[in-house]
């Protein structure tokens, strides 16, 4: 024998000993979860990956386990062997799979030992999150983590498995790939055998999956590590992973289809939900309209009425200017949020002003009608039709936004969410979902002077907006669709263009000249010219479908080893300072002294 | 309809169109690879990925079909709709799937246009690699590379399957991770928002992977990119792929077996050939007695015997000094060798020398006996012992490598495996596998002065060899397997340190200090104490996987997008130079100019 096991085999995983296994000798391993001393006798709960199992150890039956057992410590590694038996009357614990059985031990080796952990691991427990990912291999430990990375497995499993039924391929693309300067800012890894250039880490897929349109292979996926060096909000990490697909010969509708019924098999599998379908569908006007931004939340209400009309010649001069100055004016009405106090509603402006509002008017409808600061702008006749539109009834509050289109929507649609978490209108279990589709094909950018793609350059401008493209490039619409699910966005895509014509025109309107073009994009320019078929794809976010599955709070809680905001890695300390030769091999110097 | 598509749908690909479908209406979608007219008639063979069909078109059935067909060039993206129909007499291709039958276009749409491409696609053309490199998307085109990136894919997914009901969880590691000196060159990338720090991408998942193990989750793996940036050999490429593998709770025994069974059901899955387990295991010292290798193709015979003792006191002072030196005397007898010419005996010689060899001692075995510049040298009694010993009949070639233990191994072996291919030894269809086991766990690094890991300096020791850790620790096996397959190592790993004790004791004899060791593996030496369990892995390259089982020559074969020898993408053209503003950012300057 030359292992520390010996000709022990596991017979089990802990989690697998439930009753139907009364009166079988075992082989267990795992890690000592609690001791407790009880009478003479010795009770571990053994934990491994699939669960938790009490065993037994009594001093007259076997004395020599019961002596190591002693010695044994928390997360400490043993093996044991024994016979499942029931357990006591009155030690029964339902809420454990293997609540009714224990294990008497006859024999147990104790495999490794360990130090006291810097944090209990069988439960949440209120540490610091620096400390967890300072110790992520204990962190790890938690079942409730496990569970959301078992789970994550699932779901790409589930991906699989139906993408394969439906004829895609997984083809990997490369990593070390080229920097392109549209898009978030690259990761870049300087060449050593050729100087003075770099590899840039890819921000998606894109090119490579269109190329592979290009060349035949009909239907691709890929599950696939992406990166942006961006400065991180909560939920971003500088690595993330894509589930990304592309399809030959299709249309918007195609696509959807078969990602709706990839959505509604993971919902299934993963967690046990039905998704109907097929989904809700919403232009990007509709949704800015009724709800002030591109990624609704449908599972309430509280939608945004534009009242400009109404107001536009009152005797309220915030409001009749905004809407005399190109603006709007949208209210919405928070049922029975008459009783909101003062001071909350003050919190509420300052909220909306993070958006650029600059302020927020509120009702409130009592028995006398408006109680508001507003109200005596307001002729009778006004007050009644504003009434009639926004539904207001007694105990309800409306709150109004006057701005710009683009101020006022977000705003109020950002208002709108909040007030849909604070006063519990969006249920956790409640999953709505929603293709929003028909977005705009480009964007003005004031400060480059010139259109920048919402999407990216290669999506497809909807075929009847293609003469647009000429007259007035900001009304062409893209095919483009998001798929949103409870006010995030966690898949979008786009047909893409597949005639080498309408890409160059693509590229002149984005203020690209034809030889940058060349330089940047040459390849793809090319392959469209050598028989590209009409095409389309989306990538769903791998990561944050997790959290909404698993109901993390934080994108951290999905990933194994992830990054901190400032984008390090408390355990392994990456990034590190290297030495000066690999900096002189890889033809570089630093600008700075690292700290 | 906003689609170039219109409301036609695919029905079939082209590939799926056989003699069962005979009647049908269908529609297909594909690329022109062939125009022929004949008598009027056009002829079309229509390709996607599944295969080729042929299409018909008759002026008098469908003169606007007919006219379009009449524009169409090789390589246009078509989409037809039409019938079904057995071919007329005589022209049945029996060696197409769909060669009975043609399609008799009714209605045809030119999707996309196409410049003449600048080789020929339908079959392997002589055409310079870095053509096919630049213009990737076209040379995916053939249905050669497409099959070895579908058998890639099947591979793949015969893995996750087989790996998941082993109960292996798929968890992702990061990419974005820290410089670990031991090893190979890493690609570095800096961070911008740790000035003066680098990233750096992961050679393999090794710590990750164990710091799963100690987390419990049991079984991972993962089909995972790694990376080194090493002077590329022919068969190697900056990036690569990985099936990487850990279990806890294991021996080397367990380890096997399982990945055994893995390996027999890709071969059996992929390519329909049987391997019959267990497969064959030979310790390090057996392979190198016999093979003169660590990586033994026994495929055939041609075995290294030595013969040292019968040579040591002999009047051939060459082969006695090596001997006297320490050093040893080998032999190959090529049956039926004689025949060769002084031309190619020179060419052997050459071939020795490359790995060290001052030369090659060689007989032919005639009439007269022993025909040989060497054979004065020797005594009847010699003579006979070392035929006797190396079974030399009438005919045979005997080759001789005197030297160092190290460089008559590897010539001879080296020698082994070129006559192996050269005298067609080693049949493609025949595969043989090898577990090559007992690894020494470390070797002396003459210029470093110091030990060196031969696997990694997480390998365990034999149990039985710990002692000699402290006495002599070059003798020290390690619990190390690959796997060989016909002289590839296809797959490596091993049993890895669990204690912390031994952890630090490798360390300490690799000569890597306490304090060193803490600021490098500080983390992997914590998790060590707070509870690992036994642990073991391997990992397989699934590119020289991929490259055994389509028979493909070179690595850029099985891979959508390879890089060259210089570590180039030919078609994206990476690396390449960048925004000034870009490396102020990243806190870098060049040391060059790039040309």
């Amino acid at each position: 024998m030359n292992d520390v096991l010996g000709d022990w085999k596991r017979s089990h995983y802990c989690g697998q000993v439930t009753a139907v296994e009364v009166g079988r000798e075992v082989c267990l391993m795992g890690w000592v979860q609690r001791r407790r001393d009880h009478g003479g006798l010795i009770f571990i709960d053994l934990r491994d990956r699939e669960g938790v199992i009490q065993l037994a150890l009594d001093p007259d039956r076997d004395p020599e386990a019961h002596g190591k057992a002693d010695r044994v410590r928390n997360e400490f590694v043993v093996a044991i062997k024994g016979k499942v038996s029931p357990r006591p009357e009155g030690t029964v614990n339902p809420k454990m799979k293997t609540g009714e059985v224990e294990v008497e031990v006859s024999d147990l080796r104790i495999l490794n030992t360990a130090k006291t952990p810097p944090f209990m691991l069988d439960e949440y427990t209120e540490v610091a999150e620096n400390i967890r990912l300072k110790h992520r291999y204990l962190d790890l430990r938690r079942p409730a983590v496990q569970n959301n990375l078992m789970l994550r497995y699932q779901v790409t499993r589930t991906v699989r498995r139906y993408l394969d039924g439906q004829g895609f391929l997984d083809i990997e693309t490369p990593v070390l790939t080229k920097s392109t300067p549209e898009g978030a800012r690259d990761y870049l890894v300087p060449s050593r055998v050729n100087p003075g250039t770099f590899y840039a880490l890819p921000q998606s897929p894109q090119l490579f999956k269109q190329l592979l349109m290009v060349s035949g292979f009909d239907r691709y996926f890929q599950i696939v590590r992406c990166f942006r060096d961006e400065d991180l909000r909560a939920d971003r990490q500088p690595e993330f992973t894509q589930i990304d697909c592309e399809m030959s010969f299709v249309d918007r509708d195609d696509v959807i289809r078969v990602m709706e019924g990839m959505i509604a098999t993971i919902f299934k599998e993963a967690i046990g939900v039905d998704v109907s379908l097929p989904m809700a569908r919403m232009t990007y006007q509709e949704a800015l309209a009724r709800y002030g931004v591109d990624n609704p939340d449908l599972r309430f209400g509280l939608e945004l009425v534009e009242i400009s009309d109404l107001v536009a010649s009152s005797g309220f001069k915030v409001f009749a200017d905004a809407v005399g100055n190109g603006g709007m004016v949208k209210a919405i009405n928070v049922k029975g949020g008459a009783t909101l106090s003062r001071k909350e509603l003050d919190e509420l402006t300052e909220f909306v002003k993070i958006y650029g509002a600059k302020g927020l008017a509120w009702v409130k409808m009592t028995e006398e009608g408006w109680q508001s600061p507003i109200a005596k702008f307001f002729t009778a006749d006004e007050l009644a039709a504003l009434n009639g539109r926004l539904d207001a009834q007694l105990g309800d509050l409306l709150l109004f936004v006057a701005d710009s289109f683009r101020v006022t929507n977000e705003a109020l649609g950002r208002l709108r969410g909040h007030l849909g978490q604070r006063l519990s209108l969006a249920k956790k279990d409640d999953y709505q979902f929603v293709w929003v589709t028909d977005f705009p094909l480009l964007e003005w950018d004031e400060e480059a002077r010139r259109h920048v793609a919402v999407h990216h350059p290669f999506t497809a401008p909807m075929d009847e907006d293609v003469p647009l493209l000429t007259t007035d490039p900001g009304k062409a619409r893209a095919k483009a669709y998001d798929l949103v699910l409870n006010g995030s966005e966690i898949g979008g895509g786009s047909i893409r263009i597949h005639d080498q014509a309408v890409q160059s025109q693509m590229f002149e309107l984005m203020g690209i000249g034809e030889e940058e073009a060349r330089v940047k994009f040459g390849f793809l320019l090319d392959a469209l010219e050598f028989g590209a078929p009409p095409h389309g794809g989306i990538a769903f976010g791998l990561d944050r479908l997790t959290m909404i599955l698993t109901g993390s709070e934080s994108i951290r809680d999905v990933i194994a080893f992830p990054k901190t905001q400032k984008a390090t890695c408390l355990m392994s300390e990456a990034p590190g300072v290297v030495d000066e030769k690999q900096l002189r091999e890889l033809h570089i110097k630093l600008a700075v002294k690292p700290k």
